[in-house]
């Protein structure tokens, strides 16, 4: 029994520009590998669970009472990693965290973004961020990148100065394709924009890149980094995003924040999650290491191979890219199709999953 | 060091909306009586918290892998449970959830709300409608309750008809003022409104009316229920809102969720507790029991009380508000100042809670 099934999408009064739209989603199918959505093949460490477990048990008891606001404690772990990491010496008030970088996305569209503003990116890039643009109402305003998927930062730069945005996208290492920017770069193009930059570096511990965090207190007012624990961290389940930022960021994010955002749960389990940080990151050389191994075998194959400096491949060319994909799944290797003509994307997973793609791609010319 | 600290709010390119705003919030102060938040005071049993660590640790080891979208099992026990405490059979599509009811109404107001559109609800309530309507850039239309804070029905109706509000809120019991509204007189409201009713039934737990599920499939297109685990529940901390609707409804917030929003750890956690309700809503008597017994002694103090159908109590007259809300704190008592003139409102805590309050409002004149 389904109270008021029989009534479809059509019969609501929803917003008009919803209407004939798809939920967005990789397929979550259950195959053997699965390198669609670029999570770090290796799980948690039985330590690392045991000290999550035991945080967990710690806080369990105080559930009946909202969890911290502020998530100061959190945020005192995420500043001190991220020191560490980038070099860069952060403070907690220059920190701040949401489930999952999507929530850090989209209260930085609220704050600003939203109607009348507009956000731009540079295609192809991470596709939410056009979506949590439209959810925010902010006009998206599509960039090209150049036919190889680099970003031309001088016509960028141009662009940028001729359209406006109040946001701007930089994603980097750039989600689906792999490469990464230059600090210099990025300060040609942080100079010619009028509102705030986002570096989305959801990737930026696989990159030898430095992160922008440096450039926070060089442009306080237009630099915001986010990140994640998701792909490095191995943490996709725990969904922690966090941002760097002049402490001012983070008070304007408070304005729109819903009170309460992040569970006492999720607050304690990323505090744990971080004490593990220098094992968990281990896996990152390796996978390094895996991406060119792959790359090289992809190019042996006859594939065409983007460079790249994050945990996935964007390669081709396909003459029918579904095709293609479905050739994989039939061989129970899940790959993504991102919608870029000819091109597939496959995260680089542990040497055995490497492999069975590696004997799935021979199947498959390209 | 903190990069960026030089610049402020005003130095950052923010919407003008949001400027001179100040962060949503109760003070979250470390004092003994904590009695402004309506949390259950008493905290997770002991077999409940070892239930939900054994589940924490389960699925620990699958952390860097992004939890299920839509949280299919998760949604299954919630509407087991919701069809048993309301006695209407609810399938695991009727029911959606998310980090919060906040959340939940977020979602929402980006569906059936946004810009160009309007939302309504009868004040005073609960103060994150307006708000987040706001943060949705949904015009808030606030409509009067009687000077006594009940609704007058038949005006309300009439206010729905002439102002046509894409959403109405209805919140049942009412926060911060306690009552709860007939299933007959909300059948008045939705047959009256043009858009969706939102039947925000946080503290639903606490009341003896039947729930507004009853009204799913009679107005499929028009009737939301939204609950939460956070005040009978005892799981404030865990950041659990859901809501009952028609499944079209659910599938018109696939479109603005954002993907994967709810963690592996608050899916896991939230179904532990689930296993828990009988146990948990057994505080749910005693807290009734113990608010009339509250009343009574306000009442014989002198105080006005409100009527109250949920775990708290709004009262009053005090010459001051802001005084009588700092003097209770000053004995060790936090209740909270909802904005409404000459009133505070108390949370129900334990026996002894509740005394300390009782001792304290003695010192108290209204």
């Amino acid at each position: 029994m389904k109270p008021g099934a029989e009534i479809g999408l059509d019969d609501l009064p929803l917003r008009d520009d919803l209407r004939g739209r798809s939920p967005y989603g990789a397929p979550q199918l259950d195959v053997r590998y699965r390198l669609n959505t670029n999570e770090n093949p290796y799980p948690p460490p039985p330590e690392l669970v045991a000290d999550l477990t035991r945080a967990i048990d710690a806080v369990a008891a105080t559930l009946h009472r909202y969890p911290d606001r502020d998530a100061v404690a959190l945020r005192t772990d995420l500043a001190a990693y991220l020191s560490q990491q980038t070099g860069v010496a952060l403070d907690p008030a220059n920190l701040w965290a949401a489930n999952g970088s999507n929530e850090i996305l989209q209260q930085l569209l609220q704050a600003f973004g939203g109607p009348g503003r507009t956000a731009l990116g540079f295609e192809p890039s991470y596709s939410m961020h056009p979506i949590i643009s439209a959810g925010t109402r902010t006009e998206w305003v599509p960039a090209p990148r150049r036919a190889d998927f680099s970003l031309d930062v001088a016509a960028a730069a141009a662009t940028l100065a001729a359209r406006k945005p109040n946001v701007v996208f930089v994603t980097s290492p750039n989600n689906p394709t792999g490469q990464s920017i230059a600090l210099d770069d990025l300060r040609t193009l942080v100079r010619a924009a009028p509102g705030i930059v986002v570096v989305d570096e959801a990737y930026g511990e696989f990159s030898s890149r430095p992160s922008a965090v440096a450039l926070i207190d060089e442009f306080p007012a237009r630099v915001v980094v986010s990140r994640t624990m998701s792909k490095a961290f191995a943490f996709a389940g725990g969904r922690l995003g966090y941002l760097a930022a002049a402490p001012a960021v983070v008070d304007a994010l408070l304005l729109v924040r819903l009170p309460y955002h992040l569970s006492t749960l999720t607050q304690a389990a990323a505090r744990a999650a971080l004490q593990h940080a220098t094992q968990t990151l281990s896996s990152v050389h390796l996978l390094a290491a895996e991406r060119e191994r792959v790359a090289e075998s992809l190019r042996g194959m006859g594939f065409e191979v983007v460079p790249s400096d994050a945990n996935f491949i964007l390669f081709g060319r396909f003459a029918d890219a579904a095709t293609a994909w479905q050739s994989y799944l039939d061989q129970g290797v899940l790959v993504r199709d991102v919608g870029i003509a000819g091109h597939l994307r496959v995260a680089i997973g542990t040497p055995d999953d490497n492999d069975a793609f590696l004997a799935a791609s021979k199947e498959i010319s390209p």
